[in-house]
């Protein structure tokens, strides 16, 4: 048992092995315990959801508020698919095409200031509704709709599985980089949703996957991911490795695995800790 | 050669080898090439200089303005020895006791309401003196001064060394840290001064050294370090291990140096990346 960090905000002493630990899937050590850092509740909160014409204006705006400097605290993308699943799921009736949600909290002029920003970057990439919601009720609504989302994609499509998969792009890259996902969603036929973190540039792909549509959702992610690749991004922003993105793994950093499997090797020698995850098989358990 | 990370805002594929080699002070690796996020200029920015009876006063200001979600982006601390210091080296006449040293930035309405809040936690513990510093040239010169705090205590004490340590605390113990430094300062009878990033809960502490001081400033730090551990905090919160504070390391993480030794084993086989730093001589190179 080893315990990692302090209660400090800050730390220099020795290697950072809690930002090791943290994203390693259980293959390096299983964490037991941990402590989390808590904020003050924001004395004031007010949500806006903008309705765009497409995928790209959304993204854009996003991007564009990031890059001024909002200091919003939610900036989340929702496709026309993700809407229609919603509406129908939680009972909302948001008008179905790309929206951005987006939070700002803090102060009551803090407030104000950020959402009159990204307010302005909407309506110059012609966003076609903006609607305050200011009542806990109304946007606790909106974001109890937005958490919902995988499930209401999920009961979108029946006789269908889910599959999810999310890439992270430069913010510069955002826009394009969903114009990718929906036109290669289109080409090969799949019913599939995007959603995401945009202020991020984290994108997350809901799909519903017909038994014989499981080649053609491969495709996709393998495609999307290569696309994120060539725009100097990351094959998955949150969701990790797994069994599934090893290859992509091996294709953003082949030159680093050596290292990672090395490290693999000194935490967990005899290879107990969730064996077959996030690295190819090392050719050997010895450092480099 | 390797290349961590990538131009996305984040990522989970695979070990954080970017978090690891950051900190780890050329003993892993020597970073030949690095690439930094840029963010927007905020367009607007106050500073706040505030000045107290006691360093502890003014720490608790800087914690309850973090609790209070206030978000200055420099919350800085000052003690009357580095006041007058600076002073003395900058050709400013700011009132020679501890300070706090505070800005805000983003849009008017933000500032306003950011600087007003830490006002009044200010004058509820006792401020002296509060003055906005709204002028670029007014707010260059206190940072500057600020910046140039540590060649100010170097000059004030001729025919001495410079010695500094820094530790991190939470934000919580931060002015019974301060307090702590300072009696162990005057109980040693050492010519010293307590600076930092109040905010962080991160203390560093300027020593100007006379030859037969050195002892009396080791013991300094080791007491000082101990203190910060017991109140769950770091050995350094910024400045790191190097050679001095290799013991301080193993007594903040004597259970992780056997996997930093392994780590360091896997990236330097030939012990060539800065020998002797950070960690203790492992009892052999290979991993656990």
């Amino acid at each position: 048992v080893i315990r990692t960090g302090t209660r400090a905000a800050k730390t220099s002493a020795g290697y950072d092995l809690t930002g090791l630990l943290v994203g390693s899937e259980g293959t390096l050590a299983v964490i037991t315990e941990l402590t989390v850092r808590l904020h003050a509740i924001p004395e004031h909160a007010v949500a806006l959801r903008i309705a765009f014409p497409d995928v790209e204006s959304a993204c854009r705006t996003a991007a564009g508020a990031v890059a001024a400097g909002a200091g919003v605290t939610r900036l989340e993308l929702m496709d026309a698919f993700i809407v229609s699943a919603v509406n129908a799921y939680s009972g909302t009736s948001y008008p179905e095409g790309p929206c951005l949600l987006v939070e700002s909290t803090g102060s009551e002029g803090v407030v104000a200031d950020d959402l009159e920003l990204v307010q302005a970057i909407a309506q110059a990439e012609g966003a076609t509704d903006i609607v305050y919601e200011r009542s806990p009720d109304a946007r606790a609504r909106l974001w109890q709709a937005r958490h919902d989302a995988a499930h209401a994609t999920a009961a979108m499509v029946p006789g269908t599985k889910e599959r999810a998969t999310d890439v992270c792009v430069p913010l510069t890259e955002v826009a394009a980089a969903a114009r990718f996902a929906r036109t290669e969603i289109e080409r090969l036929g799949l019913s599939a949703g995007i959603l995401g973190h945009a202020g991020d540039g984290n994108l997350h792909i809901a799909m519903q996957v017909a038994a014989d549509e499981m080649e053609r959702s491969e495709e996709l992610v393998h495609n999307v991911v290569g696309d994120a690749l060539a725009r100097g991004g990351t094959c998955s922003g949150e969701h990790g490795i797994g069994v599934g993105k090893i290859g992509a793994l091996a294709q953003e950093h082949g030159d680093l695995i050596p290292l990672m499997q090395a490290i693999k090797a000194s935490f967990d020698p005899n290879g107990i800790m969730n064996p077959g995850k996030v690295l190819p098989p090392a050719a050997s358990n010895r450092p480099l």
